[in-house]
């Protein structure tokens, strides 16, 4: 599914190409977030004509609200939102640990209250997993407890040990699904979906469904907090059970970016180089270049859409095609423009004139800033579509520079 | 400007074609509203593919936010918001009266406080017509007051003398602009812009400007509340300062609909033929249809934006390209979905499966649901391209069918 096309001379970065059911995505590569199946304030179509090759969705908030289940009567999330290229679903953990309430980790999994109507609910391995297929996900998730920062080394190391059990039944369940599935397939010439039932037994609808289903590719998450050598343990625990691709979890939770930084380096190595690495959650443009250059294939972040609907708006400093990957801090390829900023009152340029964006094409500083006063929701959208923007052609910076 | 192309044989309506300078409107027409430079959550590039062919800037909140003087900076409106259309722009005094805190009515003008920062601003006749030359508004509406209903019959007669007035003043102002820049131009070969000092006198500036600014309209402002003699002498009084429209204005204000439509019972007969009328702040789809067949040529509403931030969606109930213009009330051509309704919650159709506009093209109802209930902002946009491309496309029916 992942094929390395190159590696760099000067650094550990690596160029590749992800292949899945909904295309082929070029690594590395940046997601952009769309947590309740839309990228916020942006459309799908709008989504694809900035370039975005993959999508993040969020597997609590939508099995909170509309639902897996009814997402899956709409054959999966493409279709509900109307986006045709690749999805990637996180595995829910990290909101459970973030946003719910009253929640309570058990080797089963994680019992929780919901944020929005305080209903109860359990997410279990396996039940992450059943949620993140029934969204039609292109790339799963194992679920994982992604501990806080910071936590003892302690708790870390109990936290990585029951994280690799839960990893192992994610891949027994997954892998259960895709035989059953076949078996059915070849059996009666059609496609079978598979449901939990409460007891937690496998149930089966042999009921038409579309092969693209069927190929989806399962991630392991490597934890480990921020100990060298719980890094390690990690890693190599989850390499024993063979995912389709590995990121690095429980980063991006408060810690200073130099220890991000040192997880990489810490867990990186132990990474196979034929299966695509993803930092999850991360982050500003000089750390995603940094972690291009030790390794990284895959990046998703709220940076881009956060900032942009608080006026923090992304422009690079020059108009070259390229820039230097490497290890070493640079921020100098870019530059922050608060928009709302006096300064920006009268300003007839675009937020860049060499960006080729919706939002650069059309409009001026001094009319979204403008907005941004007046309150008017067409700006957090324009200042959304040119971050995004800007990320994408960060990525493809990167790649044309590896 | 202003051509009356056909007369109804089965009613008063109209067809007619009014030529501005950035270009030539079709009437009966429908007027998005662009409070401050944007159509709410709308972008001008989409309008424009949404087939609006002028929208509504108000006077009140550009003057304050982001002030007059900056738009005249950026050329105007058009340029500052990138929308090369039409532009309607109000005289201000409606927001005046509905928005502003502190407000005095003298003869002079009105005296108010800014509701975004409490600062003071004495509105003058004079004063809204060079705000809407600073716009460079297409179409210019004289100030007036828009009394409240009910008010009693010597408050309104009192208040639509006063309105006659102001609307003189607005008129001289107006052409006195038009004059000198004519005299200047013809002496100077060049444009001249003309501002109002401190002292209330004309200074002039000889510097350079796009020709365009000096073929706006100027229209005139029918008042006299629900009275019916009263409506007669203000339709009189205004003919005789000879504007190139006139606007039906102290409707919408909360008086029922009956009464509003004889409002235009009592006005219209007393109109010219060859001069466009404008129902200000009208309104549903069904009382859109009964004015137009009562002889009105131009609308402007917050309905379609307003109510679509809210999920109440419009939707044609028959394919027609036409439908029935009289003037008895029917609203069985279209129904109004509450998009947040439980019944929705599966639906995979479209709003509307015959409708062109993006929304439909795209969307379901149950992800535009959705949308709505996980409060994103994306439904907003949505909702609102929907439902402005619906009034569009009920002018464009009217049309087709007088």
């Amino acid at each position: 599914m992942f094929k390395l096309l190159k590696k760099s001379k000067k650094s550990n970065a690596r160029l590749g190409k992800l292949k899945t059911e909904h295309g082929v995505i070029e690594t590395p590569c940046f997601m952009p977030i769309a947590t309740c199946g839309s990228v916020k304030s942006i459309d799908s179509v709008e989504m694809e004509k900035l370039g975005a090759n993959i999508i993040l969705g969020n597997t609590y908030h939508l099995y909170l609200r509309p639902g897996d289940k009814l997402i899956k009567k709409f054959s999966g999330l493409h279709n509900f939102m109307n986006w045709q290229k690749p999805i990637l679903t996180d595995s829910g953990g990290y909101q459970v640990f973030s946003l719910a309430k009253m929640r309570k980790i058990t080797e089963k999994g994680v019992s929780f209250q919901s944020h929005i109507d305080g209903s109860r609910h359990l997410l279990t391995p396996e039940k992450s997993i059943e949620i993140q297929r029934n969204l039609g996900s292109d790339i799963i998730m194992v679920l994982d407890e992604c501990a806080p920062y910071p936590s003892t080394k302690k708790y870390i190391k109990e936290s990585l040990e029951m994280t690799t059990r839960w990893a192992g039944r994610c891949k027994d369940y997954f892998e259960k699904i895709q035989s059953i599935k076949h078996k059915s397939q070849t059996k009666h010439k059609k496609d079978v979906t598979l449901s939990l039932s409460k007891s937690g037994r496998l149930t089966n609808h042999s009921i038409l469904r579309q092969a693209q289903d069927d190929n989806s590719l399962l991630f392991g998450i490597v934890q480990g907090g921020t100990y060298k050598d719980l890094r390690e343990r990690s890693a190599k625990q989850l390499l024993e059970l063979n995912f389709d691709g590995y990121a690095i979890g429980g980063v991006s939770v408060g810690e200073p970016s130099e220890k991000m930084l040192r997880v990489i380096d810490w867990t990186a190595p132990f990474l196979p180089e034929d299966k695509p690495r993803y930092l999850m959650g991360v982050g500003k443009p000089e750390e995603v270049v940094m972690s291009v250059a030790k390794g990284i294939d895959m990046f998703d972040c709220v940076i881009p859409t956060r900032n942009a609907r608080h006026g923090t708006i992304y422009k690079f400093k020059v108009e070259s095609k390229k820039l230097k990957v490497t290890e070493k801090c640079n921020k100098n390829f870019y530059e922050i423009l608060h928009i709302t900023n006096e300064k920006f009152k009268t300003d007839k340029k675009p937020i860049d004139k060499n960006c080729k964006c919706f939002t650069c094409q059309n409009y001026s500083r001094a009319y979204l800033r403008h907005l941004f006063v007046s309150n008017e929701l067409l700006a957090l959208r324009l200042a959304s579509i040119h971050n995004v923007y800007f990320y994408l052609e960060l990525m493809k910076r990167i790649r044309n520079s590896v």
